[in-house]
């Protein structure tokens, strides 16, 4: 076969040179840069200490709780220090004040753990009372996507507030790829925040959102711009949520001055780039149908009884 | 280190305590919780029982095909019913009744593997007639995300229907988390079901699906109610799809009442709220939209064809 | 446990005897089908062959960039052509004649990585310069996922053209489950292609898509049709999108007939079946909604600002 050696040589001398011709895609430093797989090991230690006992580690059966929770602290601020100093690498510091500035970060972070916790078990709350497909709360700890999409956002935006870049969005687009829910880290939301079934929904950076919100699949939380990239960077571009708003599922609300009041319900699939008041129930006016019949059999259409129209769940 | 040594003592002491403040998500009895990985195991045997010969296993290539199949249902009832109990444990019968109970429920499962190979036949089929972009039906099995989500809940309502709690679900976000369509496991669901891309699609616990049923991207088969939460748990609370209807991409039909007629085509966005007459064609009316030009030249908008707007496959 | 032991004994039988009904999910040439695995383990090595240095080895460390290129390649021309030859090996012609025509179109392949590294470099700045959310290209390498579905586009269109069966449509599906973007190998797409969030995503078969396009979450690139089953392969059934065209979140443009011409950006949840004209500006024109208030303090509704509503990135 040699002639297959040869064409193999033949693509690497002409791979190596194309790597010479400065593309940004040819960063040559391999032991620089974040590891994916470990990120997604400090989700899931990061995901038992939270939840003890609902995420069992076969491994360490006998030891006592308390060691057990020692050993997933230890391993959490090891891997997480390393990834966090592996990401500051490029500012140009010694590598000994790297480490330093990677650990005080963890340990900033790790110290949020009760927050994220009292956070996070209202959200099981607000996922029971609100969905009653839901038969326990077990149920929604082990297999609900909306309740995993927000704990990774809790998680990640703590990080995000800490200054640690990189690895807050690769924890979001784990969750992403896991749950279809796309939250950016720099996202903040309060108390008793509920997703249902949550595929295609979008909440972008500067979003805000205030406490006891529900939203279904397929919401946008985003930003109406003019195309302005990177111009834009760190504006507040993403709408703000208040308390107890619901925003059923298709409905795209849009901007950065835009401000969700208290209490408003958006119907779905609405399309809102504008504040809206406190209280009102916003929906979109009854479609216009077309019906057409192969048989021509005559079928009058049911009368729509409006007030349902707001309010679905599913 | 002795510092960050202190410091992980003081966190540890910290979380500890915060453990005994009586969270719901501090359940400790870490040996009595459902296993993933175990229930995705199981459903990866279950795929190879379905499909013999299309999941080969590599390790078992010597034996004969039934000691294949004899391996993989004795590995699949072991490790099924071993779940099976776990989840049933916290009924307070003894362990040996609870043992019984869930091998009960295994084979009462495994007996309807003919009728899920006889329906799962039906929909490689109807997805071969139905997508010009199928090259074969090798295709549609290794590849078909819609033909993956539609297996796992056959598998999931069997299990369902024998009132085996949250594993059934588990199961079924598996299926959303691979995915993007979030099937519920009460859904029950006709010979014929084709789901095309599928990314999006939404059906809840109580919708009923007849034969021949054909499903696009983003669409919702959901409930429309007033905010009941738990109290509206096991009313029918989402439509009722009959034979041979078409839905077309993102539409939503919503509500416990609503019947969608044999023979019915939904265009695609369109929500609906009320029954549908059989034979009914119904489509959004063309949208209204607006073109602003840069340039000064004038652009005439091509006349709609109306009658195309219908139909869409992708 | 005799009873359980003779239960499965008629289990096993009972399917043995369905087995031999002639389904067409019943294929039993164990030995000859492709390896999902492999296929994933194929792409993995070209996402560091693409970008070397992003995607880290730890085994390789010690070795030169050109040992470890050599090894990568070596690696994917070894396995891709099993997988290749498998896939072919339907066709009757004899072993050697396979392995020999899967060396060639695995060759063929690899010539196109050239190509494929011209263009990932051209999308890796297409998404830096139109996201401000973006902090770094490295961030958009390791975690934007549609950089990922992408990359994937191109890797299997190259297979796509060279007439491999069934492994394309594995590849594009494993981004699918990755991602929630459904693009089909067989869709072509120019430099500077930049999808942002992109769950819901679907790109038909036939779709061809110009330079510098832009394209967000749910958006479905589509056939408009007659249920023409598989009557319509081989047709050109999707539209094409030309040169420096954006379009937002939700909208779907459908049918074979169909050119979005240069320039043109089309609004959120618009629902396009015609030619769109160099230039245009299209967007849905304001939704009628409706406003609902429980207290009954007057709220008017802000004046929308129209232009605002064309333009949106998240």
């Amino acid at each position: 076969m040699n002639t297959l050696e040869e064409s193999i040589n033949g693509i690497v001398d002409g791979l190596m040179e194309d790597y010479e011709n400065g593309k940004a895609i040819d960063k040559m430093k391999i032991f620089n840069h974040p590891d994916n797989e470990a990120i997604i090991d400090i989700l899931s230690s990061l995901r038992k200490i939270i939840f003890p006992g609902y995420f069992k580690n076969r491994s360490i059966k006998v030891y006592t709780v308390r060691n057990t929770l020692s050993m997933l602290i230890e391993d959490v601020i090891f891997k997480l220090t390393k990834q966090i100093a592996i990401v500051l690498g490029g500012s140009g510091e010694s590598n000994a004040e790297i480490m330093m500035l990677a650990q005080e970060k963890t340990l900033a972070f790790i110290k949020q753990l009760h927050k994220i916790r009292e956070y996070i078990e209202t959200d099981v709350q607000a996922a029971y009372d609100g969905d009653p497909a839901a038969y326990s709360k077990d149920e929604i700890i082990y297999s609900y996507p909306g309740l995993f999409a927000i704990l990774v956002n809790r998680i990640a935006h703590e990080l995000f507030l800490l200054n640690v870049p990189i690895i807050p969005r690769m924890m979001t687009e784990y969750a992403h790829r896991e749950t279809g829910i796309d939250i950016h880290p720099g996202a903040s939301i309060g108390k008793y925040f509920f997703i249902d079934h949550g595929t295609g929904i979008v909440i972008g950076e500067t979003t805000e959102i205030g406490n006891n919100v529900k939203i279904y699949q397929g919401v946008t939380l985003g930003a109406l711009s003019t195309r302005g990239g990177q111009s834009l960077k760190n504006k507040k571009r993403h709408p703000t949520i208040e308390d107890n708003v619901t925003i059923y599922s298709g409905a795209s609300i849009l901007g950065g001055d835009t401000v969700i009041g208290k209490d408003v319900v958006i119907g779905g699939n609405a399309f809102i780039t504008h504040t809206i008041a406190e209280g009102a129930k916003v929906s979109v006016k009854n479609q216009e149908l077309r019906f057409n019949y192969d048989a021509a059999k005559p079928v009058e259409r049911a009368e729509v009884e409006e007030e349902d129209a707001w309010f679905y769940i599913i």
